[in-house]
């Protein structure tokens, strides 16, 4: 018997697990097989590049009849980015890290489901209030970007469900199998949003050193803080840390932030071993549970996998 | 019908539910609670004090026919102390927070049960080594005290009940309603420990303003540190941080604790503070699950309601 939710039932899709939009490695290739795979993909637009998205896109639309949608990191965009995205009708749209406020009204107007992400009790109570129709409650255990002073998903996720019911919600942040979608059910979420897990797949477009780095990683060797971004020049904003798989840069600069900031010739550096490949491309960005990942599947596949682990997860708990 | 679990067939008890051995405030009263409740109670002996044990075990030994345990402070201890502890004929013995090889045979010789705390993959392979019975996986999420770079729960819990198989595991940190010993059940754990929701009980020795502060406190206002173990001339070791509802105190010192540390006269002040009643008399340890924690039951009618949520929450999830 399959696993049924306000999230199943809100988009027809099979499964109660949906794809983070990881900026730039949740392309159309990956998007439309986690939809084909029964679950909900979402395109990782980033600032939503113009070129990315008309790159990206028609796989995805092209790639699955199935519902899918288009993540941006809301700090990044403005209204033009979204009337641009909406053209191509997504069933989803979905704002992380930022103000939504200037966004959701006409997403909702052309149609589109809201998705909001949050990663505190003030944001979650915000998104109810803008009407999101999908409250994401990221914990500090994802992989990637997040608040620098994050919740963890267990706590966190029981709270936004009583807050925002019944608004539907998904659980993201250390869920890389299917007793963590198990779990996120058994928290009262209505499925998972489920990041690292996914950057470890045949279609994800990620470096090959990154997947490597996944599979190979533990989740005592990630770390979240600031470090990558500013060695890296990024735009994001200093209220987001994000956590990665840590690297020799990373030890030599943790706890230094601000020193880091004022010294570009060790940002030069960072970026000289870079360019060398003496580190990867990007920041290896993971979440805690890549303990529980040790293979690069089709994520069709995978996302099959997932909902019949959680099925079983929830079949065997407490009947021992 | 009742959750059942390698934990409940262990202990011949009713609930996958088992109380944290809270240093102080798991006295007697609570844990004779606990185990009428159906739940496996632990007395927090902390240091082993003597005269703490002779007042407080009497209470549970009297106080219910069930199993019932001690828990340590491994750090605290020594075989003098363990010895002591065993003529009181404990079902269980735990340790947590240290090495505790020099305790395991003595334990396991006398017939307890061995319970060991874990907070990291190595720790968590050394209680294998060591023949625990049983292992608590704890999460940063928990209240009081853990390691400094503590893993979160959800992502911990399933790589240690990988590790230890067929060793049963139980999930501790950021459990405080039925929803999260339903998670601690998909994620494959045997139960859950829990703290902080039982300060917030009838029977537990503290003060009724910490119950108080847990009762009005956000998961959000907690925060892990050393500030307040500095300050009050605690003995814990500099790697164990504690999470405690945030104060004024903390906001002074936070990220300053080497400042605080070479300052007698601020850690004087706090103390003064503490004496003239503008602040707890200890901190007001409590894990970021507090948001659930809104009324000041009796604990074994709370033992029971944790059960029955929980398995209404596995019989819902996915399931809408």
């Amino acid at each position: 018997m399959a696993l049924s939710t306000a999230f199943t039932k809100m988009f027809g899709v099979e499964h109660p697990i949906a794809l983070a939009p990881m900026g730039g490695s949740a392309g159309g290739a990956l998007a439309a097989a986690v939809c084909r795979g029964g679950g909900l993909g979402l395109l990782g637009a980033g600032n939503g590049d113009r070129e990315w998205l008309a790159r990206e896109v028609p796989i995805v639309a092209q790639g699955t009849g199935k519902p899918w949608g288009i993540g941006f990191l809301t700090w990044a965009i403005d209204v033009g980015v979204v009337d641009r995205a909406l053209e191509y009708n997504p069933r989803a749209v979905m704002l992380s890290f930022g103000d939504p406020s200037p966004f959701a009204e006409r997403i909702r107007h052309a149609g589109a489901t809201l998705i909001i992400q949050v990663t505190d009790l003030d944001e979650a109570r915000a998104a109810v209030d803008l009407g999101a129709d999908v409250i994401v409650a990221q914990g500090t255990e994802s992989g990637g970007h997040g608040a620098r002073r994050g919740r963890s998903t267990l706590p966190f996720v029981p709270v936004v469900v009583d807050l925002a019911a019944p608004v539907p919600v998904l659980a993201a942040g250390g869920i890389a199998d299917g007793r963590g979608v198990a779990a996120a059910l058994a928290l009262g979420a209505a499925g998972a949003l489920i990041g690292t897990r996914f950057q470890a797949t045949a279609e994800a477009l990620v470096d090959p050193s990154i997947a490597k780095a996944i599979v190979e990683g533990r989740g005592e060797d990630t770390e979240r803080n600031r470090v990558l971004d500013i060695a890296r020049g990024s735009r994001w904003p200093s209220t987001y840390t994000a956590r990665t798989v840590g690297n020799r840069f990373l030890d030599q600069w943790r706890d230094r932030e601000a020193e880091l900031a004022a010294d570009p010739e060790a940002q030069q550096a960072y970026q000289a071993g870079v360019a060398r490949g003496d580190m990867p491309p990007l920041p290896v960005w993971a979440g805690e549970a890549i303990d529980l990942i040790t293979d690069l599947p089709p994520a069709a596949d995978l996302v099959g996998a997932l909902a019949a682990q959680a099925e079983s997860a929830l079949a065997r708990a407490g009947r021992q």
